[in-house]
């Protein structure tokens, strides 16, 4: 490696710079202030953690992102987080004994092995919010609001919602008998929204003929809150659990457009984002600048289970680093202080305790005040030390 | 891995729970917001670099403390940072190209492969300053005062500051003419305080029968400030440089004795922590309860020589989470509210934009407002919903 390259970084892993790194200080405080308004305690997980418990629980695909270390020390294999989730589950499961709702919320950053898609940054600063032990969709609510007023922050007022609950194919695959690699198959060829592959699947299996038009009708299951009558009336031969899920999301969409009027809601039954981890309901919030999800979250109830506590569970996350880029830059217009390199040490401590910013002339220097980025100094009159403009 | 183990955090990595993460946020900006004052800028490097970026110019320690992962996508060795300072002497170097004085803060989780001592965690949050092109020592004074400064937030007015200056042995070195071999043998041997095998070792290689009492004299030059006149008398016969360093001590001593008179200076002139990194004065807080320096740093110029652009530097570093167990534990007494689940949600949305926490109760949660946390509640009295204590 030679000078001139030897400050390259990884591809997708990213520096953040003056100004641009305070700016990130503040929005990050004022996410966590958000959070903490709702009731939602700071939790701060590791950066590393044994491999077993990192991916306990969750997709497979998360431990193919997970970097692997060896620990010394051990001789285990550790991993560095690729989500924070898990370990939030397991500090809910093991760490804290609270048996009624556990609000709890983390900002850190996490690591991909692999860019999670073309372009995306290998280390987002992941922020987000996790509601433990309730059930019921009023919990879902809480946490879709709280993803919603998390992007208003950042003038994300109107954003596209996207709304699916993975139980309703998670029962079709439960009553038309699937195993787990027909289960797969079939998922993959849905997630394509491939439906000639779907009905050619159903057919080789010999699967149900009251079960087939259930399948092949998800893919066509999308738009506004009215595709859940249509649902209710095409999967009419399901079973009693597609409609409390049906129910379930339409009373969530329905909350939340009366809260939100300017969020535009989509209903996707198709749409099985996370299924191998997620149980319940599964939202992601887009905007029209950003590529992929800009939020995303559902339920996940009983991840704790691995880590000996299964409980309810529902949560989001997003990247501050992404948001940070949507937040109108406003020019700051605080006053920053030269001091000259004799000025009283006493009064120049003064300034600072009054939250000013104060910066001390170095002797032989070569840049001036303004060039430092001062607009006011410190000077010496009649013996007394005064701050004017420059 | 067993349910009953997967909880288990490798050694000397931990987790910060509530209500102690709170604590450790309201540090961190604090901390953050000191530095701020002073005019220094917050910059955010990565957690992962290439090996050869993270370990550039640095001790060689540094490289085998290093967690190395694979990256999959150049096939190359990436290292999780193990100090923050040689990717802030990068970004100086390379990402910024300021001639003056440059400033730079940071606050970030640092990795060890191995405990920088016994019972040390490996996963400290590293919080630090530095200060580029700058030679002189008004810039040593700076980032030792703010060092003080920091310490300061948590009650330490007192600590014990022990101040060293590595030109010294490293002008003594060049002008008996030893090799790297015989440096680093003889660096060991004054490390131990071993005198004996210090005579031994000059015997051996026959130094100049001038030099060998300077070196002798090294180990026993330590004390209060007026060590200087007695290291004056002593190395009478050392090269100039020798005095330069002494002077800048002495300069350096009593400038921090008269700015913080509480703190107890003790100077140690055989001193040489970081000898492989640093290039002039080196200094380290101590405090009564904690077995390690709580933070430390020194001079360090032309670091950023690896980058393509040698630039003086002097700065210092700490452990937010040590310095968190010094804090004060101050009892919160802000208003936690509990809302029942049928609460306005606009009543609710313009207390939180207050500021206030509102915790929303969850239809059928098993624990109340008090076991909760909340100490005020939102009730419905003749159609105005009101706060009123519990």
């Amino acid at each position: 490696m030679t000078v001139a390259d030897r400050w390259l970084l990884p591809d997708g892993i990213e520096e953040i710079l003056p100004p641009r790194a305070r700016r990130a200080e503040a929005l990050r405080r004022e996410m966590l202030d958000l959070f903490d308004c709702w009731g939602y305690d700071l939790v701060i997980p590791p950066h590393l953690e044994f491999l077993e418990s990192l991916t306990a629980g969750v997709d497979h695909d998360l431990e193919l992102q997970t970097f692997k270390v060896t620990d010394l020390m051990t001789g285990r294999t550790m991993g560095l987080r690729a989500d924070t989730t898990p370990a939030v589950a397991r500090i809910d499961a093991h760490s804290l004994t609270d048996d009624g709702p556990v609000r709890l919320c983390y900002a850190g950053s996490v690591f991909h092995a692999r860019p999670a898609s073309l372009g995306a940054s290998r280390a987002p600063i992941q922020l987000g919010a996790e509601l433990y032990g309730h059930t019921g969709q009023e919990s879902d609510i809480e946490v879709i609001s709280l993803m919603l007023e998390t992007l208003g922050v950042v003038g994300m007022d109107s954003p596209n919602l996207d709304l699916g609950h993975v139980q309703i194919y998670r029962v079709l695959v439960a009553s038309a008998g699937l195993d787990k690699d027909q289960e797969q198959l079939l998922f993959d060829a849905l997630q394509r929204k491939a439906t000639c592959e779907v009905e050619e699947l159903l057919a080789r299996w010999c699967v149900d003929a009251d079960v087939v038009p259930l399948f092949m009708a998800l893919t066509g299951l999308s738009g506004k809150v009215d595709v859940i009558a249509k649902a209710r009336s095409v999967l009419a031969n399901a079973p009693v659990e597609v409609f409390e899920a049906l129910d379930a999301l339409e009373n969530i969409a329905q909350t939340i457009t009366r809260q939100y009027p300017k969020v535009n809601l989509y209903l996707d039954l198709g749409e099985l984002r996370g299924y191998h981890y997620h149980t319940g309901v599964v939202f992601a919030a887009y905007v029209p600048e950003h590529g992929q999800a800009i939020a995303k979250g559902g339920r996940y109830d009983g991840v704790g289970r691995m880590f000996g506590r299964a409980r309810p569970a529902t949560g989001f996350s997003t990247d501050l680093k992404a948001l940070l880029d949507f937040k109108p830059c406003v020019v700051e217009s605080r006053a920053i202080i030269f001091a000259p390199a004799d000025a009283d040490s006493a009064v120049v401590r003064k300034l600072r305790q009054q939250g000013l910013r104060v910066i001390i002339e170095l002797p032989g220097q070569k840049t001036d005040a303004v060039s430092s980025g001062c607009n006011q100094q410190l000077v010496c009159r009649d013996g007394d030390w005064q701050v004017e403009s420059i």
